[in-house]
């Protein structure tokens, strides 16, 4: 249980604040300040079972066709994060466990709070900027 | 998607820190506490539409008031804040935009977790002391 | 109000990481991990009005004993944390106050957030390690 310890404090204040402004832009539609948080080859699968989006321009196009569905349905959607665990990697990478929640709210009503999510990151840390090399999202319902 | 690199790691955890008190305090009926976390001068508009409440006793009378709506309603309010994404502003205050829940809760009863909110503070940072300049809540369901 | 003042930026970082991979190990039933961040005479009380469990075999003993009511009934369980207010003791050691949700997912369900809880911890910090003294926990709809 100690494997918290390898990892600074500093690192992970900014590792949260990362996050803050990563999450931010994505719930605010900002896809490619989102998907400029990754690497030029990262990978990101927003769904379990989905086909993983590849690079930048992979990822904008993944979330464009996602969001599509929701043409004439205006909805805001916020996804909570809590519980960030970084564990170094041989590489000197980090991994990142994370708990996830989507808050989804529509004109005039309340909140839905679902899914509840695992989310896997794995993120590269070089000459003091945050990437993330991999996303993947696993749900809390499916087991 | 680097503003967030413009803010030390020590600062945001010390924001962090610092919302932890004032929101407990808040959550608390603590509303002296709660005040004394904004400046002399600071505004803090609790709902959207609200006239803002101006300065210390000025905030404390607006609690006051909002919560006397609920004499004769026992109920416990939680407060809850994620992703605080802080970016400077010209003058060397900060600009902290944060996603909150309230959750509310009445004896023997369960949770309920509305609205989803949006909270703009403009923090001040002097001789190591933090202080709210203004507070505006922004409601998600309202658009 | 400036309690929080008195512990360092990079403390609470390390709390709150400390926080995130001891509340993953709970929550993946990892409970000689969850013990393991508890000093060896540890206490705690998971519910009020339970007996608490004293050290790490019994910590792990009333976890295994607790757990039990759920067998044949899948759920997974994720304990959210909001605004660690930290706050220094006479003899060193930290008291920790949080607010925590509990999230239950069901195999193909939607997550249940309940109950809303307010976390009562003790942390004593020695030689850079974070262990807990003492763990209570108060249920927000008993009042």
């Amino acid at each position: 249980m100690s494997e918290h310890s390898a990892v600074t404090a500093e690192l992970y204040a900014r590792v949260q604040h990362f996050y803050a402004h990563q999450m931010q832009a994505l719930d605010a539609g900002r896809f490619e300040d989102y998907a400029a948080t990754f690497t030029k080859d990262g990978v990101f699968q927003h769904s379990p079972g989905a086909e993983p989006a590849v690079g930048r321009d992979g990822i904008v196009a993944e979330l464009i066709a996602f969001h599509r569905r929701f043409d004439g349905d205006p909805v805001r959607r916020r996804h909570w994060f809590n519980h960030i665990a970084l564990a170094p990697l041989a590489d000197g990478s980090l991994r990142s466990t994370v708990y996830a929640l989507v808050v989804t709210v529509r004109p005039g009503g309340r909140p839905e709070i679902a899914p509840s999510c695992l989310v896997h990151d794995e993120l590269v840390v070089e000459e003091g900027a945050i990437e993330l090399r991999s996303r993947r999202i696993e749900h809390d319902q499916m087991f």
